[in-house]
C-alpha cells in the first residue's frame, strides 16, 4: 500500500481476534447465516522483517440490504482505521475492498451513514463518488429503540 | 381491524402473489438465506361474506441488520398501503408487527429512512415512538451508485 510501512491487505476474519468479544458479536457474525461480515486491513511485516502475527488497524462492518427497485446491496456500517494509522489511504482502501465484494455478490449500490460533524469522513466519501442523499433529496434516518418496539408490539 | 371492512392480518407470503414478479426478486427472497422478508396485510372477507382468495392492501419488506454497538436489528426498508386503504391504521398494523418479529428474533432497535417531503409518514413514525436522528443528531445518508463502485474496485 502507497506510503504504508510493510504491505496490508483485507480479508475476512475474527474482528477483534486478540480482545475478549462478546459471545453474541462473536455467534451473530460467524455462524451460519451470519448477521454480519467483516473485512480487517492488517499490517504485514515489510521485505525482510521477521514474520509474526499480522497487526489489524482497521476494519469494515458490513452487510447485505435490500432495495425493492434496485435489488441487492450493501451497507457499511462501520468503518475504523487506528489513530495512528489515519491519513494513509487505509479507510479508502477498506471502502474499495467492499465495492468489490458488493459488485462479486451482484450488488448495485453501496450505502452507509455518517455524522455531519464528521467533516472528514463526509469529504472521503463524495471524493470516492458516494453522494450524501439526506443533502440531496431529504432522506431522514429514523429508529426505534427497544422501549418503543415493546409499546408498539404491546410487550 | 377497527374501522375496516373485514378483518387484516400480516403473515410472511410472496410479495405480489397476482404479479408478474422478477425472477430476481423472487430468488432473493424466497430461496435459502434470502436478502429480505415481507409481510403482507390481507382484506379477509367480513364474516358471512363469501370466502374467497385474500386480497393484500399492504406491505412491508424489512431485513436484518447490525450494530457494532446495540447488536441485531431491523431495518424497514419499505411500506406500502394502496391509496384506497390509507387512513385506517393498516401502516401502522404492519410496523407494529415488524417490530413484534423484530423483538422475537432478538433486534433491539428497528430503523427506517424517510423523505423529509413525507410529513404523513414522519408524524406517524414519530407518533408511533421513533427518533428522527437527522434532525436529532445530524446522521446523513451516503450511497454510492454501481458506477461509482466500478470505478473504486476498478472494473
Amino acid at each position: 500500500m502507497d506510503g504504508f510501512p510493510g504491505q496490508a491487505h483485507t480479508q475476512a476474519f475474527s474482528l477483534f481476534p486478540t480482545t475478549r468479544i462478546s459471545a453474541a458479536l462473536r455467534a451473530d457474525g460467524f455462524g451460519e447465516n451470519p448477521f454480519y461480515c467483516c473485512l480487517v486491513a492488517e499490517l504485514l511485516p515489510a521485505p525482510g522483517e521477521p514474520q509474526g502475527p499480522c497487526v489489524v488497524v482497521g476494519y469494515g462492518l458490513y452487510y447485505f440490504i435490500y432495495s425493492t427497485w434496485k435489488g441487492r446491496n450493501v451497507y457499511l456500517e462501520d468503518i475504523y482505521v487506528k489513530p495512528e494509522y489515519r491519513g494513509q489511504g487505509i479507510g479508502s482502501k477498506i471502502i474499495k475492498k467492499v465495492a468489490e465484494v458488493a459488485l462479486e455478490r451482484g450488488c448495485s449500490q453501496l450505502r452507509l451513514t455518517v455524522l455531519d460533524w464528521n467533516k472528514g469522513a463526509m469529504d472521503l466519501y463524495k471524493a470516492l463518488g458516494a453522494r450524501d442523499l439526506t443533502e440531496a433529496e431529504g432522506w431522514h434516518s429514523f429508529r426505534f429503540e427497544e422501549e418503543a418496539m415493546r409499546e408498539l408490539a404491546g410487550k
